[in-house]
């Protein structure tokens, strides 16, 4: 009777577990990271309205960076593509250092490092993500980068 | 006895505003507000430490500013300390534009804007704070500064 006895405990572990709030948190962190990933991937093809997609449709996105706020997904949008004209200023994205902190059921806070490489150098610095979780997944709601100095 | 049920019912409706957690949320966001209006008081005192007491005191704390990372409360009293050596160097500093948003009864983000009025100029730039509710009160976990382009 033990091993049976053995797989029925393992089995109670594995449903306590898949209901817990551990395991919710998880899988948050996961959704999270797989938006952040699906972002840099976007990037690196040269499809911003893809890499757009990341953050939260609505007029109350916050985007900070040095000391400009930019309010707003469509404004966020502008400010990337005459920042970014072509595929030579995009270079290529990549994101580091991630720490991804699920605080409730709908919010959790990201901090990581981003680098570009492009041809005319590797500018990089920290961000600071608010995501909340919204009726199309986990989105960007606010978001702060800086740039380490040259 | 319609001026007594008024009074009822107004008693009713004050008891279960006292009692819910948009009441709940506004005390958070002032208790957050007064955490940030003495870490200002203290700086325009030159009190350096006093401003700390704003941080939470662990190995945790996360201080990111430009394209550097400092971690620990201790260490983050030693980056601000030799950055600011005399009161000279601290000037005045303003907070504004505050948005406190509570997240969860234990966590919320600060957006703000920071200005030091100094002898040398005016340097300022933006925030996030991330706060947890610690035994001590509400404390910044997590700050992550940019400074506006000279």
């Amino acid at each position: 009777m033990k091993p049976f006895r053995g797989r029925v405990l393992l089995a109670a572990v594995w449903l306590v577990f898949a209901a817990s709030p551990l395991r919710a948190q998880q899988d948050a962190a996961g959704q999270i990271k797989d938006v952040l990933a699906a972002q840099s991937a976007a990037w690196n093809r040269g499809d911003i309205d893809a890499f757009m997609e990341g953050y939260a449709k609505t007029a109350e996105l916050r985007f900070a960076s040095g000391g400009n706020v930019t309010r707003g997904w469509q404004e966020t949008l502008a400010r990337y593509k005459a920042r970014y004209r072509d595929r030579a200023a995009m270079g290529a994205l990549t994101f580091s250092d991630l720490e991804v902190t699920v605080l409730s059921p709908d919010a959790a806070t990201v901090f990581g490092r981003w680098q570009l490489h492009t041809d005319k150098g590797e500018p990089n610095g920290l961000f600071t993500l608010l995501f909340r979780k919204t009726d199309a997944g986990w989105r960007i709601v606010a978001d702060h980068t800086s740039a380490a100095e040259k």
